[in-house]
């Protein structure tokens, strides 16, 4: 996937930096670990510092100093989780700041337009993402609703690019800015289906599945994923927002998305859960005291590398940020490691057998 | 100085480790700092995870994976700031954990144990510390205490070195670990020379100078270094304890210090103060939103190459990890980069220059 900001080999996971840096990491680690491309949230960076004042800066590359890709979220998903502090109208997103209690209309314009300011390689449109289950209706009016937004959005990007005076208080600070639209429809198949065709009608970069891994068990997701993806442009990523476990990543590959984004391996680390191809670490578990061995002995990791699971439990309960990092160090190496042997695999045209080879060791349950 | 993790070039700095790692850096980032030596605390790992594990794990250097030289204090320090939580006796030092409040007697033999079971390169005896300004009375009594349990650490150690098997329950996991005295006697001179003189007579490896830099003015510790350090033999270092601002480094290196530690360049840089060659900068001041400047524009560490004030605030404002982790690269690097300056003129014969020219910029007011 090319980008302003360089190639994305993809299938590609990408680290979550909600507020312009990836939890407990600097970017050089990132670098190190091989992140290509981060995802940046619109929703906390809009509230604060600001998309102007990044836009002052530069854009969010140059204000946050990062060089490789970036891919910002609408906020929308934030937003909708806000619960009772905020109110869908066919507008946009009406909300109350989490910092300050302050009142805020997201409309599908606004999104493109902050997106813009922060100059993020790809910019995603605000779409409708609802709990589930979900009824036929409820979903039919929420996909219906994101493909209105999704029309809006679209003309508005158009705008900018072709005309960008004509956007005055919007200074676009990505000129190759991709726009990505996202199909919803919850789970149920038809609606899902329609989602593709009317979104891709309005014509996108590139596409997402949204609305998925919120809660459903993983076979509904795979089935939803199995289904939706193939009838995305093959010539164009697909992207699978907010999935997911290890599990996830193989087999939505399987299914043929490109792009994957998950906080799990980040706000994991910093609970102490460490991610190993036999499961979930959980470091602050007793039996760790004296436990001479790293995490996983065949990671190859910075963390693997250096330190004992005693070591990393003693400073998980004596509080100090270095468990953070370090944890963090270890779940971001076994994702982008997993995800550099799952392109390798697909090279080499053994992807079938890594994949039965992983699910043979991984147990989503915790290891101990 | 040598020690059995290597060469240690002084005058040098060194970065405290509390309970096993320097606050929110790795051991990786302080070696890329060109960190020689970090302190640990035996209070907190006497506590936490405990000595005895961390010798079954074959001592503090293989417990926490760092492979330079390590020095660790007596925890007197620490007990004595524990304020209603202890009292000291001729016996030792009684003290209420500060984790679960549970009652330990420190010794001048059980600090020595529990160093000799860290494996530490570098052991301090027990002291009594005390608040200044302080009578000469108890100044005495304290500087006299000093000496007692100085004789009797240096005792337990010599046991331990020349027949491990008459101290049972200790291991010891560095042969090499040399011991420190500890020149007491508050700021009254002639107690600071007779504490020197009886100190000496008791035969340590080497010397540090404690009860300084806890609350008297610059001035006042600066002629009891000058007072004291001379009197300490010139073949071994000299290490004064807890001190410094930045200019105490160079006014107590020309007084004949080898040796420091402090706990101000990462506990400022967790509480936003950057520590520049003209002064302490405040990064969560509103007047650098938008300033793109690194904070130092002339410093040549991670931070300052790539990172503005404005997203170094960013980061503080939003309460991420990596502001810390940032400020702290910054403000070590700085104590450290001086400490490679220092020893270079020492070496050039330029020390009193950079001295000068240090002292025209530097202020120890905030810079804003």
């Amino acid at each position: 996937m090319q980008t302003p900001h360089g190639v994305v080999h993809t299938p590609a996971f990408m680290p979550v930096g909600t507020q312009g840096a990836v939890k407990s990491v600097t970017h050089h680690e990132l670098e190190e670990l091989g992140a290509q491309i981060i995802l940046g949230n619109t929703y906390h960076l809009y509230l604060r510092p600001g998309d102007s004042l990044i836009a002052r800066a530069g854009g969010l590359h140059k204000f946050i100093g990062w060089s490789r890709a970036i891919l910002t979220d609408s906020g929308g998903y934030q937003i909708f989780s806000l619960a009772e502090r905020r109110r869908i109208l066919d507008e946009g997103a009406e909300f109350r700041s989490h910092l300050d209690g302050s009142l805020h209309l997201l409309t599908p314009e606004r999104a493109v337009d902050i997106q813009a300011q922060l100059g993020s390689d790809i910019a995603m449109v605000l779409d409708e993402c609802i709990a589930t289950p979900a009824t036929e209706e409820a979903a039919r009016i929420a996909m219906e609703r994101s493909v209105r937004w999704a029309s809006r959005a679209r003309a508005r990007l158009l705008r900018i690019r072709q005309d960008p005076s004509s956007v005055p208080d919007v200074v676009a600070t990505n000129a190759g800015q991709a726009q990505f639209g996202i199909i919803q429809g919850a789970t149920i198949p038809h609606l899902r289906s329609e989602s593709v065709q009317r979104t891709i009608d309005v014509g996108f970069d590139a596409y997402a599945i949204g609305g998925l891994s919120v809660g459903e068990p993983p076979e509904v997701t795979y089935d939803l994923v199995g289904h939706t993806a193939p009838q995305l442009p093959e010539e164009a990523p697909r992207y699978l927002m907010g999935s997911g476990m290890p599990d996830d990543l193989f087999e939505c590959v399987a299914r043929g998305i490109d792009l994957f984004d998950c906080v799990l391996p980040t706000r994991n680390a910093r609970n102490g859960q460490l991610i190993t191809r036999v499961g979930t670490l959980s470091i602050k578990n007793a039996r760790y005291a004296e436990d001479p061995l790293p995490p996983d002995p065949d990671c190859g990791c910075y963390t693997c590398r250096h330190f004992s699971r005693a070591y990393l439990r003693h400073l998980y309960i004596a509080g100090e940020m270095t468990a953070a990092t370090l944890n963090t160090v270890h779940n971001l190496y076994f994702y982008l490691d997993t995800m550099r042997a799952i392109r390798e695999a697909i090279m080499l045209g053994t992807f079938d057998k890594l994949r039965s080879e992983f699910h043979q060791t991984f147990s989503r349950r915790p290891q101990h």
